[in-house]
C-alpha cells in the first residue's frame, strides 16, 4: 500500500469520521471540567517546558506554582464540599484529575498527592473540626499537606505498618514514633520540601493495647518552613521520572499532637483514654478506613489512560511524517505508518485506549454514585467492596497499559523518543511508577480475585490471600461461580448465540465481529479460570497443603482469572457504549476500534482458548488475519482518531515532529 | 511453600551448585580481561556514584574521567594492532566491552563511540596513513572523536543521508555541506562537548556525480573546544538516560578537508578527480563498508545482556530479603521469592540471560574469527554475510531482552526500583534506546529473514525489502529452505526423535526435558515460518502486487520468522553448552536452565504451536505445569545462579537492599 493509496481523506473507503462529535462523546458528561483542566494546562505548559533542564529544585518550584495557578480557577477543589469553597461533585474532581494526565506528569502526581490522598484523608477520615480545620486552606494551597502511609519495610501492606501513636491520657496527647529504619515513611510525595502538615498511618496504642491502623494529622514543618520538632526529614533523591515531585523520607521522634489529631469518622479516643469504633471487628474498620481512599486509585488509572494518549497522539503523528526507505515506484520513502508491522504495534494499543477511557468512565461514574450517597453506609457496603475491586481492576489495567503503550510508542520513534526535549522521554520516564503505587498491580489483582472468589460481603474476615485460599477451600466451586455475573451473562447469550452451531471450519472469520461472540469468549474464559482455580485451591486445601504454598502454587492461575474478569469488563463496557451510539460514521469508527480490542485481546490469549477448545486452528489463524484486516482500515483514520482525544497542540512538544516530513 | 522450607542451602533437594566454576564458565576464554575490567569499574564506581544528583556537565566530565582512567590500563585499546599500542586481540576487545555493561552505561556507550564507532571506523575502512595519525591517540584518548552518520531525516535508512562531500578537484579538497536540517548530524554521541574529530558519513560527489555514502574524516572543534569553522554544533539536551553521554546535532557549511581525509580502505578519489574503487557495484560496496562496522552490534547486544544480569541480581537478592505479607503459621511474613509469581516473573528471564550469554559468546568468537583473518576477503564474505545477520539477530534480541528484564526487575522492586540512589533507575533509563540504536530492532530483524530468505550471498543487488521480495517470488520455495539449516537439522533430529511416536495424552509431559525435543520444536517452527512467508510473497507478487504492498500486508510475518530464527539458534547454543559439560551440579542446574528457557519460549508461543497442530491441548498445558515446576526447582539455587555473573558488589549500589532485611 503506498502512501498515495493509504493516506487520510484520499481513500474513498475510509470512514467519515466526524472528530468533534467523537471528542464531545469521549468527554462525556464532564466536557465542560475537562476543557477547563485543558485550558489551564496549555496556559502553564510554557512554565514547564524546559523542565527537563532545570535542576530539581527549581522543577519543583515551577510544579508547584503551576498546582497553585491551577487550584486559583477553582479545578482541584471540586470534590470538597461547597461550605469550604468546594464543587460538591465528585464526578467532576475527577474528570479533572484524569484531564491532568494530558500534562506534565509530575503535576498531575503533586496534585493528586496535595488534593486527592492529603485532602482526601482528611474529608473521608476525618470529621467536621477537621474539616473546618484544613479544608478550606487546603483547596487553595494555603496548607501543603502530604500523605505518610508507606514504609521502607512495609509497601503494600499496609496493616503492618510499624510506625505507632500511644495515647498519654495524662497530657491527653498521642506520642508518635519510628521503631527503627524499617518503620520510616518512605517515598512520601510533597514531604521533601513543601509539605506544613502529613496524615501519619500509625498503629495506635491506647492504654497500652494495640487498636490497629490509624490516620492522624501531624504538622512536619514549623512556619519557617524547618522540620518540626522530633520530625527528621530526608529527601529521597532524583528518580527516574516525576522529578517534579519531591519525594521524601520521614523519622518520627516522640512526636507529641492534641488527642483530636486524630481522624475520627470510623474511631475515636476519649479524654480519659477509651478507645471507641462503631465498627468492631478490626479487620472491618481497617478496611473501611483504607476503602474511603479508593478515589485514589480511580484517578490515578484515568490520568494514567490520558498519558497513554498522548503518546499515540505523538507516534501516530509522527509515522504519518517520517518516510523510511524507499518506494522505487514513487520515487519517495514509505510513510512508517504504512508499515504493517507499524499499524501492529500502534492500532491494537489505541483500540484499547478507547476501550480503558470508557470503562474508567464507568468506574468513575460509579464512584460518584457510592460516594455521593455517603448517608446510607450500610447499604452502600456492597456497592463499596464491588467499587474497590472494580477500582483496583481498571487501575491495574489501565497503568499497566499506559507502561506498554508509552514504551511502544518511544520506540516507534525511534532515537528522537528518547529525548527529554520530546514529551516521550519524560511521558516514559514519569509513568513508570504508575503500575506501583496507589497499590502495586499485582497485590490490586489478587484484590480483584480475591472479591471475584470470596463474593464482597464476607471480604473483611481476613483480606489476605490465605483467608481468601481458606474460604474459597470451604466453599462450593458452584457457590463461588453463581456469585459472580459472567455465569449470567454467558446463559444469556447462549440464547442468543449457540455455541458450536455458527462456526465451521469452511467459513473460519464467520462472526468474528459480532459483539456477543466476543464477549461470550471472553466470558467464557473468565468464569472457565475462576471456577478452575477454585478447585486447585480447595484440592490443594484437601489434599493437606499449607494456606501459604497452595496460594503460592496456585498464584499466576488467580492473577489470570482477575486479568480475565477485567478484560471482560473492560470490553462489555466498550461494547455497551458502542451500542447505545446511533447509526453514522462514528458509530462505525467505534464499531471498528471495538473490533480490534475484541479481536487482540482473544489474539493475545490465543493459546489457552487453544488449548480449551474454544478456538479451532483455522479459527485462530483467522483471528490473526482479521486484526491485521482491521488495523489496514484504521490507517486512514488514524489522525482522526487521536485528533479526538482534545490534546492541546502545546502539550505535544512537537519538536520531534519538526524534521521528520519529507 | 514457606521461606524454611524453600530458603537456599536448607533444601536438601537443592542443586550444590559450585559457584567459581559457574563463573570461570560464563567468563570463558577471556576471564582476565573480564576481570580487569571488573576491577576499573569497582576502583572507579565512587567516582559516578551521585551521578543521578549531577549536573548534566559534571556527569559528562566524569564519565570522560572514568574512561580516560581505563584507558591507561590498556583495556579499551585490544582491538586495535599492537603497533599503536592495541592488544591486536578483537575477541578480548568484544569481552572488555560486554564487560563494561556491569558498570554505568555511560561509560560503556562512551567508550562504545570512542573506540568502536569511531575508532573502528578509521581502522575499519581506513589505510595506513589513517592508522599512523590517529590510531595511537585515540587508543590513549588523546584524541576523541564522534561517529557522524546518522542524520534527523534519516534514521536507520543509512543509502539515503543527505549531507554531501564534494571533491574540489583544484584545491585537492573535498567541501562538506548539510543542505538542510533533515541532513544535519543528530544524536552523535561525544559530538555535543568532547570531539574534535568526527568520523562523518557523506554522499561522495565527484566530477558532478554522486558516488553514494562514503566516510571522511573532518575536524569539528579547533584546539581551544571551539566549533571550527563552517562547523556548527548543537547539544541534543538531556534525554532519558545516558546523561553522562555528550550526544549532539551537526551541521556543515563549506568545510573543506583534504583529499586524505577519505577513509580510502574500499573507494579512492585520485588527485586529478578520478574515482577509484575495487567493488564495482556500488550497493555492493555499501554494504561492504557498512559490514566492517558489525563490531559494535556484538559488543551492544553483549553489553545489554550483562546489563540484564545486573537488574536480575539485584531483583533476586531484594526478593530474598523483602518480606510482604504474613504467614500466620510461621508468625513471619513471606519471601517476595517465594511466591510463585515473582518466580515467574523473574526465573524465565534469569534462564534466557543464561541462553542469550551463549549465544553472544557464539557470536562474539565468529566475529574474532572472521576479522582476525581479513586477508581472505574474497573466501570470507559469506562468512561476513552470515556474521552480520547472527550479530544483527543478537542484538535484537540481547536489547529487547535487556529491556524487559530490567522492567520487570524494576517493578519486581517496588518504589525502591524507582529512585536513581538504587542502581535499577539508572539501568531502565539508560537501556532504553539499546533497542533503537547501532541498528533499530525492527530493521534488524527484517535483515535477518532477508539474509534466510535470499541467501547471503545474493544480498548485494538491493538491500531493501522490496528487493528481497522480488528475489524471494523468483525463487521456488524450496530453493529458499534447502539454504536454512533449519531443514537439515530437522532432518537429523527426526531419524533420533520420531515426530507423533513419543507423545501421548496419557503421559502429556512425556520427553519435555529432551533437548532433541525442545530444540526440534524452535526448528519446525522457523522452517515451518520461512516456507510460509516465502510462499506468501510469491503469491503477492503472482497476484500481481506491487512489492512494497505485499511487503508492508505480510511485515509482522518475516519478522516473526526471523524471531523464531534467533531464538533457535540462542537454544542451540545453550543446548551445545550443555551437552559440553561433564556431568555434576553445575551441569545439572544449566540443564535446568536451559530447559526452563526452552520450555518458557514454547509457552510464550503455544498458540503457534496449538494453531499449527504441533501441540495438543494437555500437553500445552502440561508445558505450562512444568514451568512452574522448573520454576521451584531454581527457587533454593537462584542466588547462587546470579552470583556466578561475577558483578562486583561496588556496581550493586545495594542501597535497595538496606531496609528490605527482617
Amino acid at each position: 500500500m503506498s502512501a498515495q493509496t493509504a493516506g487520510a481523506g484520499r481513500d474513498p473507503e475510509a470512514i467519515d469520521v466526524d472528530v468533534p462529535a467523537l471528542r464531545r462523546l469521549l468527554d462525556g458528561k464532564y466536557a465542560g471540567v475537562r476543557d477547563l483542566v485543558r485550558e489551564n494546562l496549555a496556559e502553564h505548559a510554557s512554565i514547564l517546558d524546559d523542565a527537563q533542564e532545570m535542576s530539581v529544585h527549581d522543577f519543583r518550584e515551577r510544579v508547584l506554582e503551576v498546582v497553585q495557578l491551577m487550584a486559583e480557577t477553582d479545578q482541584t477543589g471540586l470534590g470538597f464540599p461547597a461550605e469550604y469553597g468546594g464543587g460538591a461533585d465528585i464526578g467532576a474532581s475527577i474528570a479533572a484529575f484524569e484531564t491532568l494526565g494530558f500534562g506534565d506528569l509530575s503535576v498531575s502526581v503533586k496534585a493528586g498527592v496535595q488534593f486527592g490522598l492529603f485532602g482526601g484523608a482528611i474529608l473521608q477520615l476525618g470529621t467536621k473540626p477537621h474539616h473546618d480545620a484544613y479544608l478550606a486552606d487546603l483547596i487553595r494551597t494555603r496548607l501543603l499537606g502530604c500523605f505518610a502511609m508507606t514504609e521502607s519495610g512495609h509497601g503494600s501492606n499496609v496493616q503492618a505498618l510499624a510506625t505507632t501513636a500511644e495515647y498519654d491520657a495524662e497530657a491527653g496527647e498521642f506520642v508518635i514514633d519510628t521503631p527503627d529504619d524499617r518503620a520510616r515513611k518512605d517515598y512520601i510525595g510533597n514531604a521533601a520540601a513543601h509539605a506544613s502538615h502529613a496524615v501519619v498511618f500509625a498503629q495506635l496504642v491506647v492504654g497500652g493495647e494495640s487498636r490497629g491502623v490509624h490516620a492522624l494529622v501531624v504538622r512536619i514543618r514549623d512556619e519557617d518552613g524547618r522540620p518540626a520538632a522530633g520530625v527528621r526529614i530526608e529527601d529521597c533523591g532524583p528518580k527516574i521520572g516525576l522529578n517534579g515531585v519531591d519525594n521524601g523520607r520521614i523519622w518520627f521522634d516522640g512526636v507529641r499532637v492534641a488527642r483530636t489529631s486524630l481522624l475520627n469518622r470510623y474511631a475515636e479516643v476519649t479524654e480519659d483514654g477509651r478507645y471507641v469504633s462503631d465498627i468492631e471487628n478490626p479487620d472491618r474498620r481497617f478496611f473501611t478506613m483504607l476503602g474511603t481512599l479508593v478515589q485514589g486509585r480511580v484517578c490515578v488509572g484515568g490520568s494514567a489512560i490520558n498519558a497513554a494518549k498522548v503518546a499515540l497522539a505523538i507516534a501516530v503523528e509522527y509515522a504519518l511524517h517520517r518516510r523510511q526507505f524507499g518506494n522505487p515506484g514513487s520515487g519517495t520513502e514509505e510513510l512508517l505508518l504504512d508499515y504493517g508491522m507499524h499499524q501492529r504495534r500502534l492500532f491494537p494499543l489505541l483500540a484499547r485506549s478507547y476501550a480503558l477511557h470508557f470503562a474508567q468512565e464507568r468506574v468513575a461514574a460509579d464512584l460518584h454514585e457510592v460516594f455521593s450517597n455517603i448517608a446510607d453506609e450500610g447499604a452502600a457496603e456492597l456497592a463499596r467492596r464491588s467499587l474497590e475491586a472494580r477500582a483496583a481492576g481498571t487501575k491495574a489495567m489501565g497503568t499497566r497499559h499506559a507502561s506498554r503503550t508509552i514504551q511502544e510508542c518511544r520506540e516507534a520513534c525511534g532515537g528522537a523518543g528518547y529525548l527529554s526535549a520530546n514529551r516521550l522521554g519524560a511521558l516514559r520516564a514519569d509513568i513508570d511508577v504508575f503500575t506501583t503505587f496507589e497499590g502495586d498491580n499485582t497485590i490490586l489483582m489478587q484484590l480483584v480475585a480475591k472479591g471475584l472468589l470470596t463474593d464482597y460481603k464476607d471480604a473483611f474476615e481476613d483480606l489476605d490471600q490465605l483467608g481468601m485460599v481458606r474460604f474459597v477451600a470451604s466453599t462450593a466451586v458452584e457457590t463461588v461461580l453463581e456469585r459472580t455475573n459472567a455465569r449470567s451473562i454467558l446463559e444469556r447469550l447462549r440464547d442468543v448465540v449457540p455455541v458450536g452451531e455458527r462456526v465451521s471450519d469452511d467459513e473460519p472469520d464467520a462472526g468474528l465481529l459480532d459483539h456477543e461472540y466476543q464477549l461470550e469468549m471472553l466470558t467464557w474464559r473468565e468464569e472457565h479460570m475462576l471456577s478452575s482455580v477454585a478447585r486447585r485451591l480447595k484440592r490443594g486445601i484437601d489434599d493437606g497443603g499449607e494456606p501459604a504454598e497452595v496460594f503460592s502454587l496456585a498464584q499466576d492461575h488467580v492473577i489470570g482469572a482477575a486479568h480475565a474478569h477485567v478484560e471482560r469488563i473492560v470490553l462489555e463496557a466498550f461494547i455497551d457504549k458502542v451500542q447505545a451510539l446511533d447509526d453514522g460514521p462514528n458509530r462505525e469508527a467505534l464499531k471498528l476500534l471495538c473490533d480490534l480490542h475484541a479481536l487482540s485481546c482473544i489474539e493475545d490469549d490465543r493459546g489457552w482458548f487453544l488449548e480449551h477448545g474454544r478456538l479451532s486452528n483455522a479459527r485462530s489463524k483467522a483471528i490473526t488475519a482479521k486484526v491485521n484486516e482491521l488495523n489496514r482500515r484504521v490507517r486512514p483514520i488514524a489522525q482522526q482518531l487521536v485528533d479526538a482525544f482534545g490534546i492541546p497542540r502545546e502539550l505535544l512538544r512537537a519538536e520531534l515532529l519538526e524534521f521528520s516530513g519529507s
